[in-house]
């Protein structure tokens, strides 16, 4: 969709793939066009063409799900092929034989076996799993094996022994700040099946908005939504697609903080004096549930029996993040309350609050799950710590005999790079300071997707496909960390993932046309392709965003990281480094000249939208640096020096052009900083 | 997408609106960006400004089919603008008021009511109908009219008076020959709703399948359809969906022929010995189901019972179509049948079947509906005739009492350019031999969406937007008909289609990524943007086509008509009468270089794929092609004359590659011809 991305060939990736004689972790197992990469595959020889006569028939166990997981493969394989797949097989014809030994749990539990076995030859394909799971994760592992050769639709004959590396593998929406439809839940749960993921943790509640309906308490959702919730019917929807993806679905209900939308309707249960309203700015809040009152357990009492009813995963969640303190502190009745109590501060008082609601959580016969603040001295052992601050709480819950999970650096809202998430890995720096028993103690991880600048529209281009390097990580062997290769084989599920629904590339597309009232927005895709949203939490400081702003302008529509920008990049190191290719320097003056005078076609345009004028600085910025790159490239080219005034001033305006502007990032200009340092001045 | 396309904005068009001081019928309507043109628009002063603060309120008759329709309002406007509207009012800060009189009936009837009457001002909006249909068809004009401006997303000020020409305003989707899924269904009723089209007809039995789940006669759908079949359950839903949009849905069920996979279950109903296969390939075949058994009757008593229950609208339709009688013929007892019933021909034992048919649709309190053929001498006067095969069959009806709906000349299947279904007048030629009461009897037509070479995915590009210049013509005043216009309007309604889900751009993409393999087929897509399918008929001799042949070809991913192609015929035609523009001479100057370049870029990709090795002579031409055209352009722009040998040999070649290859029509061929022509020769 953006233009002036480098073609990039499956075909050759694939070939690489056939010429390796024999494959082990690492290097050459990356040449598999796969994320997340088995645990073992041996090449063999020939391929297997897919074509009109392909049918899959199962042995052994057999359910309902595993019928409609079938009918769910054929579905995506004909979206990735075009060919029709009759369903009727007559017997004994089917070239895809699936032996799945017995069923999973009927409420999936963590830890089950996930193992599978995949046998491609010339003449047909053999998968067989212990259960329905493993069996469900082989088919995906074969979907990302097709792709088109001069012999049609083929897959290269392989065996792969495949298993997690971790038994949580999570993704977190958080539904709270802004509701996400359900077809947006659904097609993200397909593209989560496609990756192996195998949790979908669903954050319903925060300041911003009550997500859920209950029935129990009905102004939660009446009051404290503006009507965007999901029905218990549409929940339980959910659950069911999720488990027949092999995904459980476990909530979140933030407390003692980041509820003041419960408050809208049940101002009784806050500590402050109300009433409250939805909240429509981001950030961390004062308001919180009053811990003193034994009218607030009650409530929760009642309302964590409801929700423990309605999502059947052993796990709940029950947040604990960013309380503040601030309405505790204001509360005279409270303040007495923590001095009668002997608490020592708000800590001890949300300790104290925190080991009410477990005790709530575990009579509804349910696993307590929190952020790190839920870890406190007397926290029941069996509670699983979230850790959004870092490995180093991670490492002192283990110690301590508890159960946890890896988030910091998964952070995906936050608009880094996928190979930064990919290569935090939730052992490293502590599995060589815990016992075996305490390593296995990690659990896995989760990326999460915070909504402050994510909507319906765009959140499919907020987690893929960067969260396919994260569920890689979760899922091979550690060692598997090449970035190259990442990189090579995200490209690969990324165009895998229009056939799951996914249509981030689309949407961007469309989103330009949008903003510029222009069918075929060519300028404005150039600069769209170079450009990225800001990194952490700079964004918010930019503007004033409240929850009702649109998303609509060029920052919602680029993706968080510029494939070009990334290319260009390397090749920048590259030819700085004096060891760029013929095409490197080619690619690199086509680059450079295009965007020097993409500003003359697109300036006129940009003022006739209210959503482009503000795009006007960021295209004469990228106009500039074209011209500064193909000066360096050509004083480079032909080894001649720079006079030291215009090399001082090209890096002044470099400088210039990487400040944010229209909130947005140049990502050219830095490499082009590579270019004009290494150029010779004088 | 698809590359070489000229930018067109949508705010020249929208300005060119605001200049004029009034519109009456014709061109200067025209520049309003709807489609289909309304009866009558009158401009104001200013515009309306669409911002967060926007919401609708209804007053007078108020059902939940309206609230239904104010969500879809407002999650299309959300769409169409990035803006999020909270559904919550408060009373009195509403700037859309909406104004319905009564209800509309609770089976959607013929000819009811659809007008009403918008009303924008800078300060607010009123819509007013006189019933649900009306306010409906409002929202839909209003949506139309939201562009992007310096000052945001605006319509501007405009009173609007409409009402359709004609009151049955029809497209037909075959779903027999190829399955159309349900959410295709879906999406295609949303984008009728937006043209104001009031008729789904649904082809629901064919040769090649039997789509319904039948209660009564289960073997209909277990033998008959692959597995691929509606049931009931999704039937009703589809008429909910449609009733919702102001939409009826009348079913067809072809009989005595086109019936095949009836008889895949039912042998016993067919003519011939048996047993039948489901026809896997396409044309006119000859089982037909055995007018001359009681018990064929029976059957269709029953059966028709049935559907005529799951069905609520009053019309009811038969086909008849397509029998060629030859079961009959090679059956001695049909023949003694014939003799002994003193029937002439087969045609007059068609006649008998469809009079029996007509009486059971009757005792069922329907109204039969049929092709050309069902009108026989005695047919009663309430059956309603569509013509598939022209307007003399239409006039003929009309004199003879006859009610009749105009299909010939709107066969969206047959890949012909917009311009020509839109020039197609249900009346024209005919209307000054009829009684103004005959005229009335000519109700409107359809657009058929034949499936031969249309499944699922591609449907969407088939049927638009093409059927939005098909709608026009149904609804807007005769004399709205200029092309240019059109196009304009037609590119419009085209950008806004993929908020109501018809994606059909972003699906070629993807299936250009599918067949080449490359994450950026840029080639391939220049390519792409300049060839149309086969027109007519001429598809299928080109190859031996089954229902089970995958459409993923260049071919299905391309548009019926190509937008590059239609407008460098128009540069062309201006440049070799001497009109053209400076802008014209550049543009078929860049177009021209792209093409002949294009193929040092595509050829070597093509023989890596299965599905692109056969575009290797199509790229081939396209490149002598751009040759010879720029070869013509400089000597048109030298005033050269070029060597009579030469321009015999170019001319040869341009012929040559005006032939269809790999199933492909190469568009821009016969515009360079315009220019070779034009050229002085020597």
């Amino acid at each position: 969709m953006i233009s002036g991305r480098r073609s990039r060939s499956l075909l050759s990736l694939t070939l690489l793939c056939a010429a390796i004689p024999s494959l082990a972790h690492g290097q050459s197992l990356s040449a598999l066009p796969i994320m997340p990469l088995p645990a073992s595959a041996i090449p063999g020889q020939g391929e297997f063409v897919v074509d009109g006569q392909f049918s899959v028939t199962f042995d052994g166990f057999t359910e309902p799900r595993l019928l409609r997981a079938r009918e769910r493969f054929l579905d995506t394989l004909t979206r990735e092929t075009g060919i029709p797949f009759l369903r009727e097989t007559t017997a004994g014809t089917a070239r895809f034989q699936v032996h799945t030994g017995g069923p999973s749990k009927v409420i999936q539990q963590l830890g089950e076996d996930e193992s599978y076995q995949l046998v491609v030859s010339a003449d047909g394909v053999k998968l067989s799993a212990a259960n329905p799971l493993g069996a469900m994760h082989g088919l995906q592992t074969f979907l990302q094996l097709v792709r088109i050769t001069p012999r049609g639709f083929t897959v290269p004959a392989v065996t792969i022994d495949d298993k997690p590396r971790f038994p949580w593998r999570g993704l977190m929406i958080d539904s709270g700040r802004h509701f996400t439809p359900i077809p947006a839940i659904e097609r993200n749960l397909d593209a989560m099946e496609a990756v192996k993921l195998n949790v979908f943790h669903w954050h319903l509640s925060e300041d911003q908005g009550f997500r859920v309906e209950s029935k129990v308490f009905p102004l939660l959702q009446q009051k404290g939504s503006d009507g965007l919730f999901y029905t218990q019917a549409e929940i339980r929807q959910i659950i069911e697609y999720a488990r027949d993806r092999g995904i459980r679905v476990v909530p979140e209900f933030d407390m003692p903080a980041h509820a003041t939308a419960w408050f809208v309707g049940y101002p009784q249960l806050g500590s402050g004096k109300g009433p409250y309203q939805i909240e429509r700015h981001w950030g961390v809040f004062d308001p919180a549930m009053d811990p003193t009152r034994e009218s607030t357990y009650q409530f929760l009492n009642l309302f964590i029996g409801e929700m423990a009813g309605l999502f059947p995963d052993l796990y709940f969640h029950i947040g604990g993040d960013e309380c503040n303190g601030k309405e505790w502190d204001a509360n005279p009745r409270i303040q007495e309350f923590i001095q009668a109590h002997h608490l020592k501060d708000n800590a001890a008082l949300q300790a104290w609050f925190t080991a009410r609601v477990q005790k709530i959580v575990a009579s509804r016969h349910k696993v307590m799950e929190g952020w790190d603040e839920v870890l406190q001295p007397d926290t029941p052992k069996d509670v699983v710590i979230q850790s959004w601050r870092g490995r180093d709480s991670l490492l002192d819950a283990a110690k301590r005999g508890y159960r946890g999970l890896l988030s910091n650096g998964y952070y995906i809202d936050l608009n880094q790079p996928a190979s930064e998430h990919y290569l935090v890995d939730p052992l490293e720096g502590i599995a060589d300071k815990l016992t075996p028993e305490q390593t296995e103690s990690i659990l896995g991880g989760e990326a999460t997707m915070w909504s402050e600048f994510v909507d319906g529209e765009i959140i499919d281009s907020r987690i893929w496909p960067r969260t396919a390097a994260i569920a890689e990580r979760f899922w091979s062997p550690q060692q598997v960390r090449d970035v190259p290769s990442m990189y090579e084989r995200m490209a690969t599920i990324a165009q895998k993932l229009p056939a799951y629904g996914i249509e981030y590339r689309a949407t961007s597309e469309q989103m330009l046309e949008r903003m510029s009232g222009d069918a075929n927005p060519e300028a404005l895709r150039v600069l769209a392709s170079v450009v990225e949203p800001p990194k952490k939490y700079a964004r918010g400081g930019m503007r004033d965003y409240t929850s009702l702003t649109p998303l609509n302008h060029l920052v919602d529509a680029v993706s968080p990281e510029s494939e070009t920008a990334r290319e260009f990049r390397e090749i920048c190191k590259r030819i700085a480094a004096g060891t760029g290719t013929p095409q490197d320097w080619q690619q690199a003056h086509d680059w450079l000249t295009l965007w020097r005078d993409n500003d003359a076609k697109l300036e006129p345009s940009l003022t006739k939208s209210d959503l482009t004028e503000e795009l006007v600085p960021v295209s004469q910025s990228l106009h500039q640096v074209g011209e500064i790159g193909l000066r360096a490239l050509d004083a480079l080219q032909k080894g001649e020096a720079v006079a030291a005034e215009v090399q001082k001033q090209d890096l002044a305006s470099l400088a210039a052009a990487e400040k944010p502007q229209a909130t947005l990032l140049l990502m050219v200009a830095p490499p082009v900083e590579l270019l004009v340092k290494a150029a010779k001045s004088q």
